[in-house]
C-alpha cells in the first residue's frame, strides 16, 4: 500500500493561493544507501500514479513502468532508492480535487489551478522529508518529463540527472485543443453538475470516458492503430452494420479504453492535471530564450524522444538539446526509432531501454567520483 | 434557394434496405452545354453541403468553395456547367435522417447506414434527370474525393476526368478512432435521446459540438494552429487563470467552431454519414488489390495532396496514384507544399488552383478531340 505524508505547512502556488495543508501519497522501492545518495525520483503521466513497479492498489494491473523499474532491471532496485509520489491534483491519495479542505468539504471544482512547478514543489517536501538532499536523478516520460525539467531548473543544485522522455518544454498549441475537447467533453456531461457531482453522489463518466478516447487516440501512432487493428470489422457484412454499435476493432478497443478508465480516475483531478500541462511553458519566465532557463545548469540531462511520437515529437525534444548545449549544459540526445508512438515511454523498447541504462551507468561513475 | 427533385422510386442501398422515394437538393452554377457535354459534378466533404459558389442559405456565409467555383475561376462556370448536391445522408434537403418516411415520421436514428457509393448512386440519379450522360469531370476534396473515386469506378463510362483531392482510398484505423470519439460523444449527450431528440424537441447540442472540435483539430496541421494562436493567453497573468474558463485563444476558437456548427448540422446525419466514410474501402471488393478496382479504366485522374494534411496524408494519395499506374490509367499526380493541413483544399492556395487549372485544361483538349 501507498504511504502518505501530511504536510501542516501547506504549499504556496504559482496562482498566488496557498493550500493549508498538503498531503503527498507515494511508493518507494529499494533502499536509501546510508549516505541518502542513490535517490532516483520517478515522474509520472497524466493518467499515472505512484505505483510503478508493483500491482496497482485499485485496479490489480502490473506497475506502469513495470518494465523498467526493479531488481535488476533498467532503474535497478537493487541499486536505486526509487520514489515516486501521486502528484499534486491527482486522485490516488496526494492533495487534488477529491481531497477534503480543513473544514471538511471536498474541493472538487474549486481546487485552485496548479502548475506542473507545483506540483515539483510538492515533490521536494516529500524528498527533503525523507532525508535527500539531492537527488541521483529524476526521470519522467510525457508530463513525467515537464517534471524532471521543472526540478532541474526549480532545484538545480539538487539534481545529479535529469532524463526528460518524451516530452517538450512547453505544451503546443496542437496539444492544449485536444485537452480541450476532453474538457469540453466533461464539462457537456449533465453528471458533472458545475463540477459538484460528488456533493450529488454522481460521476461524470460519460464525458470523462470521451475525454480519455481522445486522448488516447494522440498517445498512439497511426502506424500502431493500424497494426493492431487496421481496418478490421466486427461484423463480417456491411448489413449486419447499425448505426450506433462497434462495426470496428477499434471502436470496441477505444470504448474499453473509456469505460476502464472513469473506474480509476477522477473528472475534476483530470481537469486540473491537463490545464497544468497546459500551462507549462519553461521558457516563457525567461522572454521565451529557453537557454536562459538551463543556464549555469550542472545537471546532467539525458532527452529521448521518439520517431513516431506524434504529440511530442523529436523537434520539441532536440529544442530542449539544443537550449542545454548552448547554456553549455551536459547533455546526450537520443531519438529513439520506434512505430509505437508516444506510449513508447511505457512499452518494451529494448533500445530505449539500453539508452537509459547506458546513462544512468555513465552519470553513477561520475556521481561516485563527485561524492567521493 | 435550392433545387430539390423527387425521385419516387427511391434507391436501393448497399446495406441490403431500400429507402422508397428519394429527395437531392443541389446547386447549379453556368449553362449546360446544348450537347449536354460540359457538365462538372463538385462533391462536398463531410459538413459542407449544396452551397458551393454563393452565400449559404441558412448562415450566410460565403460558399465553401468560392475560391474555385465562379466565372472566371478555376472551376469556371462561363464555361463549365457545375452541379453540387446535397449528400444522402445530409441534412441540407436530400434525403437523410432529418427526413420524413412515407408514413410521416422523421427518419432520425432509423435511417439505414449508407456508404460513399450509395451517396454517389443519388447523384447519379440528379445527373440523368439533367439529361447528362457522361460528366466532363468529378472533382471533390475529402469525403468529395471519396465520391469521386467511388463515381470513377461505380460508373467509369460516364466520368471523363476525377480529381480526388486531400483522401484516401479507404478510412484509416486512426480516422475511425477520431470519428468513434465525435460519435460517442454525441451518444453521451443525453438530449441525443437514442436518437429520438427530434421527437422530443430536444438538440443533442454539447455532444455534437464536441465532435466537432474534435473533428476541428484534425482538419488543420499543427502549424496552422500554432501560428493561428501559438500558446497565447487570453488571461495575462496565472493567477487570473480559472479553470472552466477559456484559457488559451485556441479555446476560444475551438469552442466557436463546436458552438457555430451546431446551428447548421443534425447529429443524426452527422453520424451517418462519417459512418459511411469509416466504410469507404474501395479495395476490399477486390481482395485488398486496389489495381484491380480501376482495371480497364479510361478516365483521366488528377491525384491532389497536400504536404502537411496529417489526416489524409500523401502517402494515401500516392498509393491510389501508384494503383492507377498500376492498373495502366491515365493518372497525374501532385503534392502541394502547404503547411495548412488537411483544409488546404478549401483555402487559397495558388499552387494547388494552378495545378487543377492545368489539369482541367488539358482535359478539356481531349475531350474536346474526342467528342468532335
Amino acid at each position: 500500500m501507498s504511504e502518505t505524508v501530511h504536510f501542516a505547512d501547506g504549499l504556496a502556488l504559482d496562482c498566488g493561493q496557498t493550500l493549508p495543508d498538503l498531503d503527498v501519497a507515494y511508493r518507494t522501492y529499494g533502499r536509501l544507501s546510508p549516505a541518502a545518495d542513490n535517490a532516483v525520483l520517478v515522474c509520472h503521466a497524466l493518467t499515472g500514479d505512484q505505483y510503478v513497479a508493483e500491482p496497482h492498489a485499485a485496479t490489480g494491473r502490473p506497475g506502469w513502468w513495470q518494465a523498467l523499474v526493479g531488481p535488476g532491471k533498467v532503474i535497478d532496485t537493487e541499486r536505486y532508492f526509487v520514489i515516486c509520489a501521486n502528484v499534486l491534483g491527482g486522485c490516488m491519495g496526494s492533495t487534488g480535487p477529491t481531497s477534503r479542505r480543513p473544514d471538511g468539504r471536498v474541493w472538487g471544482m474549486e481546487f485552485p489551478p496548479i502548475t506542473i512547478r507545483d506540483m515539483v514543489r510538492a515533490q521536494e517536501k516529500l524528498v527533503r522529508h525523507l532525508g535527500i538532499e539531492r537527488l541521483f536523478a529524476v526521470i519522467g516520460g510525457s508530463m513525467g518529463g515537464m517534471q524532471a525539467l521543472a526540478w532541474a531548473t526549480t532545484f538545480p543544485e539538487r539534481v545529479f540527472a535529469a532524463v526528460p522522455i518524451a516530452t517538450a518544454s512547453y505544451h503546443s498549441a496542437q496539444n492544449i485543443a485536444f485537452h480541450e475537447v476532453g474538457r469540453q467533453a466533461i464539462f457537456a456531461d449533465p453528471d458533472f453538475m458545475g463540477g459538484d457531482y460528488a456533493a450529488a453522489g454522481k460521476v461524470p463518466e460519460r464525458g470523462l470516458a470521451v475525454a480519455r478516447m481522445a486522448a488516447h487516440i494522440t498517445y498512439v501512432s497511426e502506424q500502431a492503430l493500424t497494426r493492431k487493428f487496421g481496418r478490421k470489422l466486427r461484423a463480417t457484412d456491411v448489413r449486419d452494420i447499425s448505426l450506433f454499435g462497434d462495426t470496428f476493432e477499434v471502436e470496441s478497443y477505444l470504448r474499453h479504453q473509456g469505460s476502464s478508465f472513469v473506474r480509476r480516475f477522477d473528472a475534476n483531478a483530470y481537469l486540473t492535471i491537463t490545464r497544468a500541462m497546459d500551462l507549462f511553458d519553461l521558457a516563457a519566465e525567461h522572454d521565451g530564450d529557453l537557454t536562459r532557463a538551463f543556464a549555469g545548469s550542472r545537471t546532467r540531462f539525458c532527452v529521448i524522444s521518439f520517431s513516431s511520437d506524434w504529440l511530442f515529437p523529436t523537434g520539441q525534444s532536440r529544442a530542449i538539446a539544443r537550449a542545454l548545449n548552448q547554456a553549455a549544459a551536459n547533455v546526450s540526445f537520443v531519438e529513439i526509432s520506434t512505430d509505437k508512438g508516444h506510449d513508447a515511454f511505457l512499452l518494451e523498447e529494448p533500445d530505449f531501454h539500453a539508452a537509459l541504462r547506458g546513462f544512468l551507468a555513465g552519470c553513477a561513475a561520475h556521481w561516485r567520483r563527485e561524492t567521493a
